[in-house]
């Protein structure tokens, strides 16, 4: 009996996927598949493909241009890469040079203006979903009157919080170039990072408010500097403000942290110093005043400016940067960059001009690059610092 | 000075792309583009493929297989589809054989073991984002006894809920065999029909739970089959614990609704039938006890069993059906189904048994397929029902 209705709920099932999506064709893929020993195989079934790469800026050690993948005969292309460090990887595959998204993954995060697989590599502690209370990562949709359009952010409320006592302090939590309001909670394992170190009692329980640092899909004509820009606007006179409204969450300078990633660190350091009254808390992590120190790979300026961008950024900040009053309630100034990071030069002119401001930041070179696995480290080591 | 700054901050993005993630290359395309019109415009780069097809369930009237997208001289495939009935679409492009995501995208839907990208065609009120206040829509991890893993659902909680204030009825509301818990928010648009219904006074404020009904990424051996028993009891002894100890919810019967779509139809009648003690509400969309009417297409079944599906399923729920003193705390037993839906059959042998059982079902049969057009309609109709 149990075998017949098995027989029948299977052929409904198929006639089901088959009248809405299309049902799985050809041989079963498995992908990705981690390992015992932290490698990943990708595999993708292309039968009539030329050539299929892997992209995955995040691991290290990969041939330039991506490893290729090898094809079988069962037109299933394969490539292990690893051991790898732990932590989650986004990764695409070029099939003739059209990106694809890993067919067989539902995991995936949002860039500004595309997507990417996704593939959590499990083995730091602290990143990974443990056996504790977790809180909740929630997509809030608010109409920007500075941008005149609907916007999404991500808030992280921490575990308890739902029940509905008790006002909190808010870290504000900035996303880099390629990234979107979802990055943080996916490859950047905020939650589960804030999860562990509040479980641990390493972190006071808070509300993390994610949004989205672009204001445009496209790069070019000015996108970087219009996102930094338009952003801060959007930040202050929405973000905030509804967050403040729609959350039970404390509202003194020593009750904010503001903290972000490579653009998002620039935006960090333009709203944190724009109102500096405001935030105890400043996090910049692999970032800095772009323009502030030598162009990547040395390369010199097309012509020296008249004024540099850190001193144009200054003379903007200057009743800020200078007003000694602000200076004691600013309780953290903490700036961390990869040995490797091709910001590092930027983040070092940037921490002097902050000194020679009478600032003082607390600053960390570690190892590292440019990448999610130096940026979740930095998560997991500032956290714990705020609000203490 | 600007333009300068400009050209730094632009080399700077540029080059941390380069560093990150490969920049788009090629010429710049734009997927998907939505018309005044209401036309679909979709495209994709990718001057070495054979053939490029759209693959879109949900959009009525494309020609069998999708259509062929047309290829142009610079190496950008596209199609235009419409005009289409307002609402959110999932769709994949086919190139050479390989399911495709838009790679100029980043909306996404998962389905249980894939992704789809997501195109929204505004013209519906009552599912658009408008200018009222928004709910959030979390994504929670809770650790399942039942399944001995971490799981994920999606939780709304209407305007005002995060202030900390009142308690709130609760309506599961659960996705289809083609879905993941990510799917009524995304495709399924629920919390921007909640927020609309909620603006409008039209529904009580309440929050939504959206469970994960899959239990297994794979369909075969017995998939559906042991996604609705298993799912069943991570429900019962998971999933309602963990909304009512860290959520402010009524836990009254009359508090409490249950729904779901094609299989998440069957998941219903299944829990809510077994526990028809706990829910005031019961929905059913596009879907009935499979088994219990005509095979799809309307083949006869290979052997005619000794207990059709349907006899078993009352057999082993015979307690509450022919409890009396459980059907008058039973407010809402709706059901609908398209005319056009496969499962019809098996919709309207649902309602006759349950009939003959003495319940008193609301049936309604409406326009359309087994899609999420039918399905987002549903939920508007079925949520101004509960609690009132």
């Amino acid at each position: 009996m149990k075998k017949l209705v098995r027989l029948l709920t299977q052929t409904l099932c198929v006639a089901g996927l088959a009248f809405s999506q299309a049902p799985p064709q050809g041989p079963i893929v498995v992908s990705p598949e981690v390992t015992a020993e932290k490698k990943i195989i990708f595999r993708i079934l292309a039968p009539k493909a030329a050539g299929v790469v892997l992209q995955a800026g995040d691991i290290q050690g990969l041939p330039k241009g991506g490893p290729q993948l090898v094809k079988g005969e069962n037109g299933v292309w394969e490539t292990t890469v690893g051991p790898v460090t732990p932590g989650s990887y986004r990764y695409r595959f070029m099939v003739d040079g059209v990106p694809v998204m890993d067919p067989r993954n539902p995991a995936a995060s949002e860039s500004n203006n595309n997507g990417w697989s996704l593939v959590h590599v499990p083995g730091f502690e602290w990143q990974d979903a443990a056996r504790v209370p977790h809180g909740a990562v929630a997509s809030v949709h608010y109409w920007s009157t500075a941008l005149g359009r609907h916007r999404r952010m991500h808030i992280y409320t921490p575990p308890g919080y739902e029940l509905g006592k008790g006002k909190y302090p808010v870290f504000y939590l900035l996303h880099g170039a390629s990234d979107s309001d979802n990055s943080w909670s996916t490859v950047g394992r905020a939650g589960f990072i804030l999860d562990n170190l509040i479980a641990a009692k390493k972190a006071k329980p808070m509300i993390m408010v994610m949004p989205a640092g672009h204001t445009s899909a496209s790069f070019g004509a000015g996108g970087m500097n219009r996102a930094i820009d338009e952003f801060g606007e959007d930040f202050v006179k929405d973000i905030m403000p509804y967050v403040e409204t729609n959350y039970r969450v404390l509202t003194g300078r020593k009750d904010r942290a503001i903290a972000g990633l490579s653009m998002g660190g620039m935006q960090t350091l333009n709203i944190g110093f724009s109102h500096l009254d405001k935030f105890a808390y400043i996090g910049v992590f692999s970032s800095g005043i772009f323009g502030g120190g030598p162009r990547p790979g040395g390369a010199a300026a097309p012509s020296a400016p008249a004024v540099s961008p850190m001193e144009e950024w200054q003379s903007k900040r200057s009743a800020m940067l200078d007003d000694a009053k602000l200076k004691p309630g600013l309780k953290l100034l903490w700036v961390a960059t990869g040995k490797d990071d091709f910001l590092l030069k930027t983040s070092q002119a940037t921490v002097e001009m902050l000194k020679k401001r009478g600032f003082q930041p607390v600053y960390q070179e570690s190892e590292g690059a440019h990448t999610w696995l130096v940026w979740r480290k930095y998560l997991n080591e500032f956290a714990p610092q705020l609000f203490q």
